[in-house]
């Protein structure tokens, strides 16, 4: 019933976007709650919610590893999850250029699907905007999600203590390399792949089982060194970080020294940087890598009472560097 | 401290972006659950809630009666009254093109900020995302809310019977005409402004005083037609209004005249329909009266078991007329 490209009318409010949403959307995305097509989705709660916004802007649409609709489930999900919460119900909002070919959001919406399933989420409310052509750059998504959250814990960076020990679930710098490769149509000889994943199943059940974690948080753009300057920053604490333990994979490190990229600030969208308490990071860490998604985890520092609110790091040569925020845009629209 | 445009970093979530968040949008929507500045927001929830997301591209960003900002704020808000939620919390989320003059984003976060005072809602989590010059336009906007529950309605279309009286709560086509008329710089002579406003203060009260409201939605994209077509085709019963009775101001119609232009279909962002049992309908009426902004509500119809799915008007020319979906695109970005 659709016509092959996106039109205005199809973001109207009228009849062509009611049949977009019963064609595209309710026959892959369907639930109860969603399917009642009001404005606004009604939810029985009880206990603490997490709730998140996230815009999603990643150009290409398509990259090794990922998607954009992949990409803003993982991304809202993951927000969830750094605060403790089991993420439960996500919105969604498009915003379309006019002429934007059908099958692609097809498969942007199959991707979305896939992802909201694997992680147990429902899609239970949305939003469809299509603007002119020129007026946007193919699509934008929006999601927004809520998590219920069982626990007492208050997960924040205002917590950390000197001692303390910094974990990261994995190799850094793969989202970032894979999707410049993808928008420049580079060849490294190797393929870099997204480490887009939605992070529930590996670091809910940690923290139903470790007593001590006090911080989680994904680095996405601003990579690994942006994420810890803001712990420093709002900590008042400083933060030491050894290079030799910081994992990163031999094809990211091969493709960074190519490129003058530092793996420290290219963002990730599949790991977390974990703060733990000393005597807990052991149990910490042979959990995570128990688990597919965090096999590479790595203690990479701790949170020291010098050097307050910076990030220091020991290099591989033996000399001590001051790691800063981001401060220019390195790639924009990495998400 | 902030450069007169907005740059690609300024996205990029690292130092210009952590400013950007700290001069434009702490000093004015802060509140403690926002001021951790995590990625999601946690809240305390017990009740049942309601979540909603729309997004914003309406052009231009300021029009009679309002602006991008204000209307981000009151069609969320709205969303959630319309299923009977409080509003409480609102998640805010910026797609910005580069080179936005930072004076424009200013006004537009200080129109947020009043506007969320005035609904009593907190802003308590975000994001923003910057796009290369030509890869938006301007600027857009995506809230996503929360509204608690305290009642037992189950406010749907399915649960109108022949017989419901339906009333509109005022004046219809004003929204969709002052966009118009702010794009084109038409002069029709006299000002029509548009009616966004936050229906929370109208119609909660309402829903708690009065026995036998069935259903409430907002007429916005696709106007008072697309509306009632949605609860007639959701109800599979007929609905019958009478033309006679649909409010529209002067201005309005003589600019439709003009346009050629039907009011039935141009979107609003102030008024609600009401569906409501008719034994109750009067005292609904009056309530709605009392309020500055409900002044103008009228009884516009009734629910009947003829026409199954269909809107039909009786007009004032005694004919009858079936009133279709929106089916192509009128005014495109108009919220």
């Amino acid at each position: 019933m659709i016509k092959q490209k996106i039109m205005l009318a199809h973001g109207s409010g009228g009849r062509l976007m009611h049949g977009l949403v019963k064609e595209l959307l309710l026959k892959r995305l369907n639930n109860p709650i969603l399917a009642e097509l009001s404005d606004s989705a009604l939810i029985k709660y009880k206990d603490k919610i997490v709730f998140s916004t996230d815009s999603f802007v990643v150009t290409p649409l398509f990259f090794p590893g990922g998607d954009i609709g992949k990409l803003s489930v993982c991304g809202t999900v993951n927000d969830l999850v750094m605060l403790g919460g089991l993420p439960e119900y996500l919105a969604l909002a498009f915003i379309i250029e006019e002429g934007l070919d059908y099958r692609i959001l097809e498969k942007i919406v199959e991707s979305i699907s896939r992802e909201a399933k694997k992680t147990g989420v429902s899609i239970v409310t949305g939003d469809i905007k299509v603007v002119e052509k020129g007026a946007a750059d193919k699509i934008f998504i929006n999601t927004c999600g809520i998590g219920r959250v069982k626990n007492n814990l208050k997960l924040s960076a205002r917590n950390i203590k000197p001692g303390d020990k910094i974990i990261i679930t994995g190799n850094i710098g793969d989202h970032g390399l894979a999707v410049l490769a993808g928008r420049q149509d580079m060849d490294f000889g190797f393929n870099i792949k997204s480490d887009c994943a939605a992070l529930a199943d590996l670091l809910l059940p940690m923290l139903m089982k470790i007593d001590g974690i006090k911080f989680m948080r994904d680095p996405t753009r601003g990579g690994v060194a942006t994420t810890l300057n803001e712990v420093s920053g709002s900590s008042g604490l400083g933060i030491v970080i050894e290079e030799e333990n910081i994992p990163v994979s031999g094809k990211v490190r091969v493709a960074c020294e190519l490129l003058g990229l530092d793996p420290l600030y290219l963002a990730n969208e599949g790991k977390a940087i974990i703060i733990v308490r000393a005597d807990s990071a052991k149990k910490t860490l042979s959990l995570l890598r128990a688990h597919p998604l965090g096999k590479n985890s790595r203690i990479i520092g701790c949170v020291v009472s010098d050097y307050p609110s910076q990030v220091v790091m020991n290099t591989v040569l033996g000399t001590q560097r001051i790691i800063e925020m981001l401060s220019a845009q390195v790639l924009p629209r990495i998400c």
